[in-house]
């Protein structure tokens, strides 16, 4: 028995999110049957984040434990010959029996893309969010800046069970412009559901000029969900990395 | 009646190329359709560059006329409100009545785009050649250099009519590099069936060392289809510009 550590990549369009779901398309569900053919074992694999439907990935990190020992370059050929187009095996190294993709994450990172050209773009609706309308600067930055650190996220979270902790710390979260494209990137300790999005819809509303930009420190404050307004779209989000 | 110059940008992927062909999804048979819709008249257009099913567009330039005289910028609204998503109107304007897409073009500029990480990309499969071997650089630059100026390519050319010239001027080639991608940017006067695809499969050949770079002349030389070898797919292939 080994322990794995996998690196995937993937197009998210064409999926229910990572987690599996019976009788719909996941990312869970393409690595389980994919390492089922190669190894001929009922694998069940660990995701470090559990990206929504049409979320990519360029980092997802995934564990399992496989009865069959192979070359660790073996398995990812073996898995890149294996898997759909849209998914892919990046990398893949034996791990200590206590590594755990979820559990011994000690941060993620995300990227929100958002395509700035004046008419819609055929060729980076998958990937982005089009927003051409001018954003004002300084009120965006500030606002991002009250992001940072550790804060009761519950008004920036889809629902979660009774009694689960939405307290988060996040790392660093910054914007970065170039060409046509404008990318949000936030690094925290995890994420509670929908987090990225409802941010990023939020400081969208400050850019505009809808949203005042001590707005996000208010929303923080209430915790009320409501307070956050509507999430952007799925297709502009990437699971970057994860740290351990 | 007013004639207008429209620039048009597309995901390739699920369509038979830009010209109609019948039963098929072609971009022009999605912009004849838009047109319709708008202008309640049967609208031919014209565009720059028959490209191929499976490739792209940054810049095609599409020329057509209609009775119906709108303001350029309300005709690409509705363009933008009834094309497919993965069609886009990205500029419009009234042009001279002698101005024709296609006959009236300078040049046209091509990109061929190769995705160089170690391992396939779920999210550049549709945009891109993946190539992750080792390209000998002073070949490939020597090699490129050889397809400059006014040449006979009727080697890098798939079928065209009897008695029709093959002779075509390169006004510039080069390679781009930048992150895991490497683009190559080919400007010419016109480019003849295959061209693009046809050279850049030669040049691969000699960036690995399967071919010798003077191998680019003989082949321009010999005029034989044959020795050119195959072209690499269309999924690389970019129509980026059209100059008059």
């Amino acid at each position: 028995m080994a322990r794995y550590r996998l690196t995937v990549e993937y197009d998210g369009t064409a999926y229910h999110g990572f987690q599996l779901q019976r009788g719909q398309p996941t990312i869970q569900g393409e690595l389980e049957e994919a390492l089922a053919k190669i190894t001929g074992e009922a694998i069940r694999v660990a995701g470090a984040g559990r990206t929504d439907a049409g979320v990519h990935a360029l980092g997802q990190v995934v564990s399992f434990d496989a009865e069959l020992r192979l070359e660790p370059a073996t398995l990812l050929r073996a898995l890149n010959g294996t898997l759909p187009r849209d998914v892919a095996a990046k990398s893949i190294e034996e791990a200590s029996p206590r590594f755990h993709a979820r559990f011994s994450a000690r941060s993620r990172s995300y990227r929100y893309r958002i395509f700035r050209g004046a008419v819609r773009s055929p060729l980076w609706w998958r990937y982005s969010l089009h927003e051409p309308r001018e954003l004002r600067w300084d009120a965006l930055t500030s606002a991002t800046e009250a992001l940072l650190g550790r804060h009761d996220f519950a008004a920036f979270s889809g629902a979660v069970p009774g009694g689960y902790s939405t307290t988060r710390t996040v790392i660093s979260a910054r914007w970065h412009e170039h060409d046509d494209l404008l990318d949000f990137e936030i690094e925290a300790d995890a994420f509670l559901p929908h987090m990225v999005r409802l941010i990023v819809g939020a400081l969208l509303r400050v850019g505009r000029g809808r949203l005042e930009s001590t707005s996000i420190l208010e929303t923080l404050a209430q915790r009320d969900r409501a307070g956050a307004g509507p999430a952007v779209p799925s297709c502009g989000l990437y699971l970057l990395a994860v740290t351990y």
